[in-house]
Formats: structure tokens, sequence, C-alpha cells
């Protein structure tokens, strides 16, 4: 038995040394090696250290979700929020903010984790379980009488142990406190007890285990965090259902809705709960890049295609139906129906970031910037304080009420998206650079700094300056610390390019191809573009300026042919942001508006609205009512579109992304 | 063993000779008693005779529903068409032969059945199992293995029986042959063998088997029929299904697709898939009638006022969703997609006549009437050569083409609507008429002839003339063979009354109250209105005159705000008919038209269009497209409506029922 211990404790060194070569060959330079200087974004981060995460653990204790872990401490009570997942809210702030601290260090938020964790710990139980619903002996519909019994469903046993882990190795990384990383580790000891060859057996029911336990195994360099990963991953496909995928559309009767439906190797297409899906996904890549898995690659390089080749919406949002917060099928893309939620959009820059880390291709900065700058941060308020939880691309005056979710919200019952979006916010300076080898690579154009070490006794101080997204001019300092030659990767974004989408699923109407200066210390310079990088490959010396001028020209979008509901419309863009037209600037409608094809728009900066946005100022049609309802016409009317991530900070009423070009047909409502 | 026999046979006759004693109160005068002079319904029933069962026959023969037969017969081959029901478009063109031949003789068609009747004998197995498909030895997903093994979904074995017994019980009043009644009779003594208490239990998946086997035992006297009839429908609701009514909205996971979701008698709800419901509802009644059983009647009575109260479009239709061909939640009634089966109408037809016969209630003819006038005719072309599966109450251009089944076609892959339309159209004559002891009821008003017997010595010939639906002056002779006293109970519409519907689904706009007017002999009588009815009670000698004269106003009808499809809209009728306005007769388009709720309008009999019809005329407003598409306006057109009955017989285009009266809010579309 002994022998058998040294074997297997050697067999595991051997693999973790194995699995330790091996990573993404596109390394994102770390949050806690940037620093954000941004305008538009430093805003932002310091909104949500303010308001947003504050906001978060009030509301957290407020409705009983850290009474939850007391009460689970003391074995006693009743669950008193609404589901077993409500734990992860916890976790999730606690993960914003110590990316937060990062940034801005905070001695009071700092104490307030400290207790918080405090708290987190007593509820955990002596063999590592931590789920609070169960520790209190209280019953839950979705959590089945004994451990793991419903996790395939809905107990969400693993996905609150998942962003338990995120959150761990996040506060680990950003205080260099082992305290909950010590109660994450527990925990995930305990799960590799219990699951694993030859010992329990389940695809989680919902995905993020997979990622957590990857990050955990690069915190602590134990690989059977990682085998463990892996084998929740090859868990799927596995359970039968009552349906074939070709028998039946419900989601829920073929375990699309889980993406149970195939192994996951077999799998060719985003399906099922969209937030489930992209962490699946983002697990399977952590898994391919750290276990050298080309099944898994092949797998997600699949769905991605079809993910932005069929299922994406413009304002890079996923999930086309409610019934299941979900996928739909190809080029099924409703504009007022749209579901889009923040998570999922949360979980497409995960995504998107970790098939950059793999093909260092431009095309996945383009989704996740896409994403980043409209889908998402339109989840939250200009104020840190109200959230969407779902994100359509129209809202219409129906039976005398505007359609969906039609206005924003402090919390939710369902509170993933607030907590989410208080995760990922202060997370965005770790998607700005990255690195291969002594090739930099420049993703995003957030005003900040950062050092690339080249090798032991080199290395370059990168800053970049910028009013993005306003301003298209973009000045990126290059500072070795000793002359050297290597590579600068400088992302030219699709929609520059006259590419606005990596696949034919959106284009631009008016073919323009604007042009795209880059200039080296004031001499414009020939580039060669590889992947979707301008590739500037040179000796470097101090004080070298880059500056890249984009082109800001409005731009008129027209949708595949196949997008039914977009058929004749045109969508509004300037540089990387996704337009809408208010009510409140529109004469009180968006439903009535036509925009001709040849519309001329100008873009103008209000410093006074909405904390300083650009504009686009024009006219349009507008199909007016008369007063006694009995008649319409047609009238030219100002117009004035507002950036998308903007949309629903004035009160409730009509919005829309996609405007008809002609009037084909009509529907007078009489409701 | 023998006294046993004896003992059975004894109480089957005494069981037997109760029941002949309980029926219907309102008992109808039957078709073969009613002689029919009717300028609107002859037409049809000529078109049905030359026309529409010619074709049924054809096509029967064409697609290989006569082949089944013969290959039964054979037991060889592979069943060649769809459906193991397509047995039954065979037996219902026989039944709708078989009225016609009892009101118009033709030797050619009886000498046709004979030999067509004669294949079907072939085909019954020795033992009275008739079923083409199984007897083939063919396989049908829908069959199973053995028979009757899914009788409770899809296997139809039932239907089929139920269908055969309704043509075979025709087939012999209409030409006192007994061939195929004694095909009946085996197959029916066959059920009895395998069904009942201690034997086989099943709930027939498609119910028919309970009225044709209530329609048997009338015809041969053998109340086992009825006790199997009964048996049945007892058979329902003790199945265990997926999911409660409560839990579930999909009707086949709640056994509510085919009401077996509770005891039928617990039943309260018109559910599931409409033909099914409606002829388990009239199977229940003929029971009910037959056996006196007090709790069907409670629960039908229930279900009535549900499916009239809250489940019923104006033109009578019923069946909300096309998804399960099934009743949709209460008020649920969208225009464009209505379902509303061309059979699901016909069964509503039986389903009333049978309420009415429980209750002498004219309000069940309101409905039969309305159904009758409008939703039904509505499913055949007046060519008689073409139908409808469908009858929406809107069409709409749609992605450049217009929605639903958009023409008429002369034959489906699943044929029940012109088969059965084929059987109900000659059915007609045997509606007009009922009797209740002395008391002689007239239920619709379509010009005929027919006798009363008041006693052994005494009868009374009663005829009507008119030109309804058009006119509302109707001329009812009432002539005895010997003065006496009797009352005449003369329905008088709830249309005509200002109640267009026996619930507040459907009230009049204007509020008016027209007059009517009944003379007797040129003299203007006072008279009671009991259950709907004019009730005339007097001494009738020879040559009594009749004049009743119903006010024939355009009248504007809204629907219940809780028809959220019809909010702020009105719909326009006049007599018991139902109006549309299509695109032939308003500039092409119908979605588009207005009409303000003080629109004026006349009615105009217009002798060239659609074999001659009353239109009404009037304004509208409309809402036009610019020719450039980038505008639009209120114009005042020409607006002409024309009886819904008509629409679809001149090419594809827009239609629609509720025209808005006010614009509230308008949707561009620009595909």
């Amino acid at each position: 038995m002994k022998k058998i211990l040294i074997l297997l404790t050697l067999l595991s060194f051997i693999a973790e040394t194995n699995a330790q070569n091996k990573d993404y060959p596109y390394k994102p330079i770390p949050f806690t090696e940037v620093k954000l200087t941004d305008e538009f974004w430093s805003h932002r981060l310091e909104v949500n250290r303010t308001a947003t995460i504050p906001l978060a653990f009030k509301k957290s204790e407020e409705t009983g979700r850290v009474k939850n872990f007391i009460q689970a401490a003391n074995h006693e009570g009743k669950f008193c929020t609404q589901y077993p997942f409500d734990d992860t809210d916890i976790y999730k702030t606690i993960e914003g903010a110590s990316y937060s601290l990062s940034l801005h260090p905070d001695k009071k938020l700092e104490m307030y984790l400290d207790s918080m964790i405090t708290i987190v710990g007593n509820a955990q139980e002596p063999d590592g379980y931590l789920y609070t619903a169960r520790t209190m002996n209280s019953t839950h519909a979705w959590m089945g009488k004994a451990r793991w019994e419903k996790e395939h469903e809905l107990s969400h046993e693993l996905y609150n142990s998942g962003h338990l882990f995120e959150a761990a190795v996040a506060h680990f990384q950003a205080t260099r406190k082992r305290s909950l990383l010590n109660i994450a580790i527990r925990n995930a000891d305990l799960l590799d007890q219990v699951f694993g060859e030859g010992k329990l057996s389940v695809a989680p029911g919902h995905e993020i285990v997979e990622m957590g336990l990857a990050k955990l195994y690069r915190a602590t360099g134990n690989v059977k965090y990682l085998n463990l990963a892996r084998f929740f991953i090859d868990a799927r496909g596995k359970r039968k259902y009552a349906k074939t995928s070709k028998e039946s559309d419900n989601v829920w009767e073929t375990g699309e809705y889980w993406q149970d439906h195939k192994p996951v190797i077999e799998q060719t297409e985003a399906t099922g709960h969209a937030v489930r899906a992209v962490y699946l996904y983002s697990g399977m890549a952590d898994v391919a890049a750290l276990t050298d898995n080309q099944a898994y690659v092949n797998a997600i390089n699949k769905i991605w295609e079809n993910a932005v080749g069929k299922k994406t919406y413009l304002t890079g949002g996923i999930g086309t139906a409610g019934d299941g917060e979900r996928f739909g099928k190809n080029y099924d893309l409703p504009n007022e129906s749209a579901y889009c939620e923040t998570c999922a959009a949360i979980g497409s820059v995960y995504w998107n970031l970790r098939m950059f880390s793999f093909h260092g291709d431009a095309k996945y900065f383009d989704v996740l910037e896409r994403t980043l700058y409209n889908g998402l941060i339109a989840g939250i308020g200009l104020d840190g304080l109200s959230f969407y939880y779902t994100n359509p691309l129209e809202m219409n005056m129906r039976d005398g009420t505007i359609s969906g979710e039609n206005k924003r919200s402090p919390w939710f019952g369902c509170s993933c998206c607030p907590t989410n979006i208080s995760r990922l916010i202060p997370s965005v300076p770790g998607y700005i650079y990255a690195q291969k080898g002594n090739s930099l690579y420049l993703n995003l154009f957030i005003s900040s700094s950062t050092q690339f070490q080249l090798d032991a006794k080199n290395s370059v101080s990168i800053s970049q300056q910028s009013n993005y997204p306003w301003d298209g001019n973009i000045k990126i300092n290059v500072e070795p610390l000793k002359n050297a030659s290597f590579k600068v990767y400088v992302r030219i974004p699709g929609w520059a390019k006259n590419e606005p989408f990596p696949s034919d699923l959106y284009t631009y109407s008016d073919g323009k191809k604007p042009e795209i200066s880059l200039k080296i210390n004031g001499q414009k310079v020939d580039y060669q573009l590889e992947n979707g990088y301008a590739v500037l490959n040179r000796e470097w010396k101090k004080k070298d300026l880059i500056e890249l001028n984009l082109p800001m020209e409005i731009r008129k979008v027209k949708a595949n042919e196949n997008v039914k509901d977009d058929i004749g419309k045109i969508a509004l863009e300037r540089g990387p942001l996704v337009y809408c037209a208010e009510f409140s600037d529109n004469s009180g409608l968006t439903g009535n508006l036509l925009l001709p094809e040849n519309v001329n728009l100008n873009a103008e900066f209000r410093p006074d609205l909405l904390n300083g946005v650009m504009t686009l100022k024009g006219s349009a049609k507008a199909v007016i009512i008369s007063e006694d309802k009995q008649s319409v016409s047609t009238r030219t009317q100002d117009f004035l579109a507002i950036p998308y991530f903007a949309r629903s900070n004035r009160g409730v009423g009509e919005m829309k992304v996609w405007f008809p070009t002609k009037i084909i047909n009509i529907d007078l409502r009489s409701e």
C-alpha cells in the first residue's frame, strides 16, 4: 500500500511537471501587472469599487445570502434565499473586490473581505463540503436528499465550488492571503476524493467548476485539480435523454440545455443555456491548453465558428430565447425578444480571451471588444447600482407597456448578473496585453501601462494613451530597458478594416475601406497584417512612439440575409460601439422610425449627456399617428442615436438598434 | 352455464327495454323526413352531390385508400397511404353519399356505394376486425404490434370503428340496406367481446366510437353497444401521465391532448385536440341521454360554458393552436394563427345539436348556426372541390407571402376535412326542426318542409320559405291535418335580440335593439320568449301563416376585453353571417385598413359575386405606403366586405375579420 502511494505521488509529480510545461501559447498580461489610466474604464472601475461592490455586499447581507452562511455554520435555520447557488453571489463579489484591491488598495474593503471569508470558512463542513443549504439541514427542491444527487440537474453544488475557486485564486493573487484559497483547496480536495475514474461521475449541471479547477491548478501547481477538471468535461454526453436532438427541439428533453447531448469532442454547435455553454467552452479551452488536448480545441473551434457565424447579436450578446436562457437555431436572432443575458456576455469575454490565447488571432478580440463595449456593459447602469439581466436590441410599446425587462433593477431574485459584472469590470485590465515569447500583443485600446519581460536582462515598458472609444488616435510608447529587436503586434480591429465581424453575419453596407494610419516616431510605416495584427518588427529603443489612427466614420451595418429579423434594416456603428435610438431623444418613440439607407449622420460629443457620450445626429423619417388615432403620416424629424451601452438610463421607453430603411409592410395595432 | 346465459340475456333485455325508454327530450326531425327547398342550401347540397362526393371517392381511389382495403382483403401489400385512419375517408364519404341519396335518389351512386361496401366488407377479418393497415400485415409507427396496443395513443383503431358505425347507420337509414350495417355490427360485436369490465380497457385515442356505438344502438336496439360506449367514456382519466395540468402546459405530457387528464365527469374545461374534444362531448351527450346519466350532463354543461364563454371564435371556429390542433387557454383567440379546423367546426355542430336536444334552449342553435354559416362552410370552396383544413380570421403578408394555409387544396395527406364536410353538408336538413311531445321547434331558417306526428290521428305539415341568410323575412306555413292546439317554438336568434353570442365573449358595440316582428295570418302577435324561442301557443288550423321578420341591420361586434387580440377592434355581422374584407375588394390589402367605430356601411346584394352574396359597402381608412417605400399616409378608400364563408375563392391575398378602429401603435416591417 505504501509503495502504491509512493508510486502515485511520483506519477502525479511527473504529470504535474509535464502539465506545467503546457499552457496557452499567447499569455495575457495579468490584471495585477497593468496600470490603468483610461478615462472610459477608470471611471467604470471606480464606480464598481465605490458603488457596485458595496451594493452587492449590502444586498447579500439584506437578502439573507450572508445569513445562509452563518446558519450553515450553526447547522440550523432554513435556507433563506431563493436558489441554492445564491452562495456564489458572495464569492463573485469577493472576486471582484479582490481585483479591485489589486488596482486600488483599500484597507477597509480588505478587512471586510477578511471577515466575509471567515464567515464563509465557518460554513464549510469538516471534510471540505461547502453548500449552505444542505449544511444548515434545509431542503430545496433542486438539491436532492444526498450530496451531488441532483448535481446533473439543478443542485449547483459544483457550480458553487467553481465560483469559490475563481474567487479564491483572485483573492490570493490580489492580496497574497491564503485564507480563501485554503477553503477552496479543502473543497477541491473533497471533490477529488469523491469524483473521478472509478469514483462518482457527473456532468456538472451548470459548468464553471472546470474553469475554477484549472485556475486552482495554476495557483497551487497541484495537477489533480486539472485532472478533475478534465474528468468533469469528459463526463458530458453519457446520460440517456428522452429524445435526440433530431427528434426534439426541447433542449431539456435532449440534454442540450446542459450541453450533455453528446460527448464534448463531438459537439459542433453552440447550444443550450448560453452561460452554461460558454463557461464549458472556456473550461475546455483551459484544460486543452494545460494538457495539450487537440480534440477539445477542434471542438471549440467549430463551436466558435457556429456561435460567431450564426448565433451572435451585433452587440456581442448571445442567447436568443428566454425559455432556457439559451442559444436559438442558426440565424434566429430576434431583436425585441432577444435574451442576451449579461452573464452570457461575460462568459463570452472569458471564452474569447481563451480562444485568443490559443490562436493569437485578433478576431477573438474583435468579438471580445464588441461584447465588452456593447452587450456587456449595457448590463449595468451608469450609476453602477442598477442592472439588466437581459439586453434586447429593441424595446417597443406593447399593450400599453414597454416590452420585456424594461427598466434596470438594483438586484434580482436570481442575482447572478450584478455580482458577475462586479467581478468582470475590474478584471478588464487583464485583457489589454499579451505576450508570446518576445512578441508583445496590444489587444485593446485602453489607456494603461505594463511591463513585458523579454529575457532575464531586458524588459519593455509599454504604455498607451487615447480617448478611445470616442477617438481613434492611439499613442503607444514602447520603452525597452535596453535597445532590442522584437515584434510588437498591434490589433487592427475588424471594424476598422471594413470587417465588423469575424464572419459574414454582419457587414458594412457602404463598402468604404477607410484608411488606417500607423506611424512610428512620426514616420508613416508600412506594416504586415498577420492574424489581424499590424506586426511592427524592428529594433526598439527608448521613447519609441507608435501612433495608430483608427478611422472613426459612422458605419451602417447590414445583417446576413438569413437573419429574418434584420431584413431590410441597418444598424449604426462608430468605432467599437453599436448605437441605438432611444425614445427620449426621438420625440418619444423609436418603433416608428425609418432610416433611409443614404441617411446622413454626424458624430457629436455631448459631455452633458450620459456621463459624456459621442452621439450620432441627423434626420430620420417618422411615422406619426394623428391625435384622433384615425390616420398616419410621415414626417422628417431630428434623429439622435446614443451608444447602446448607455441605453435605459433615462426612464422607460422605446429603443431600437436595427432600423428599417424601407417600409414594406405595416401592422396597425389597436392596443 | 346455460342458466347464466339465460339470465344475462334476460338482464340485457331488461336493460335494453329500460334504455329504450330514455332518450333526448327534444328530438330533431331526421334528415330523411325533411324536404329542402332552400336556395342557399340546395345549391350546396347539389354541389356536394355532384362535385364533392365524386371528388372524395376519386381521391380515395387515386391516393390508395381504396387499394388499402383491397390489399387487406388479400392480406398482402404495404399500407399505401399516410395514416392508419385513412380508412375513414371512405366511411365518411359513404355516409355523406347516403344522406345525399336519401334526398336525391341516384342509382349510379347507390351502385357505386354497393361496390365500395363490398370492398370494405372483403377487408374485414373473420372475427370482425377491420383496420386495413394491420390486416395486410403492414407496419405503421402509430399502430403497435398487437391489436389495440397503441389505441390509447395514435393507432385510431376505435376511431376507424366509430366512423364505420356512423356510416353504416346513415347508409341503412337512407337505403334500408343492411350491407354496411352488418359489417359494422360484426365489428362492434368484436369490440364488445374484447373491451369491457374485466376485459380490455382503453381510453380511445381519438374519440368518435362513443357516438358511433350510440347510433348503432339506436339502429339495432342492442344495448350492449350503448354499454360499451359508456365503458369507453368512463375509461378516460385513468392513465398516469408525466405531469399534471397544473405542472405543465404541454398537453401531451398531461394527457389533456386526448381529454385523458381526468375522469370525464371531473372535466370542466374544453381542452386538448379540438376535434377529439367535441366528439367526446357529443358521445357523452348521447350516452347521457340514453342512460339518464346526470353526471355526464353536468360535466358537458360546464365544458360548454367554458368553450362558448372563453374559447370560441366569432366564426364559431374552435381550436386556437396549431401545435396539437387544440383549444388554447381562456380568451386566447389570436386571429392570424387561429387553427379553427374545419373538422372541429363540424364536431361543434354535432355537439350543439345534442346540447339542444337535452335542454331545448335556442342558445345551442345560436352557436350551431354561427358555426354552420361561417367557420364551417368556409372550409369548402364554392366549387365544392377545394378545401381548407384551417380557418384563421386573418391572413397577412409576411416575408413576401401570405401567412398560414393561404389557399384551398383539393385534398390533404391527412384528408379528414374534405370527407367530413362531404357528410356534414347533406346532413343539414336534419338540424332544422325538432319536436318534444306536441311542441314543434323551428331551429334554422332554411326553406324546407316536414311533418310532425301529433298523435295517432293527427299530424302537422310545416314548411318555411325565405331568402335567408340574405333576408330576414321568414314565412312559415303550419298545416295540421285537423285543427289542434299545440305550441310552435320559433327560434329568435341571439343576434336578432342584440345578443350575438350566448356569453359575454362577443357583444354588439352599438347597443341598438332592433324590432323583431312576428305575425300570424297578417296580425302582429305578442309572444312569450322561452329559452330563446317565441312560443306560439294556439289552436292551429289549415293554412295558418307565421311571418317572422328578423332585423337585418349591419352590426358591429366587439370582443370581450380579455381577448387581447381583438382589443380596440370591431367585426361586422349581418344576420347570421360574419363578414371579412378580402384583398381583392380593397385595393389589394387588408392589413392596412382602419374602420372608424362610426363607419357607415350599406348592404348590397351582388348576384355576380361569389355565386351571389350580400356585400357590405362603405368607406374605410387605409394606410398607404409610398412608391419609394419611404413614407406612409392615410387615405379614405372604398371598402367592401363579403361573408366570411366565401373567402379565398379568388386567389391568394390578405383577409381580415377584426378591424382596428384606432391606430394606437404601428410596427413598420421591412420584410
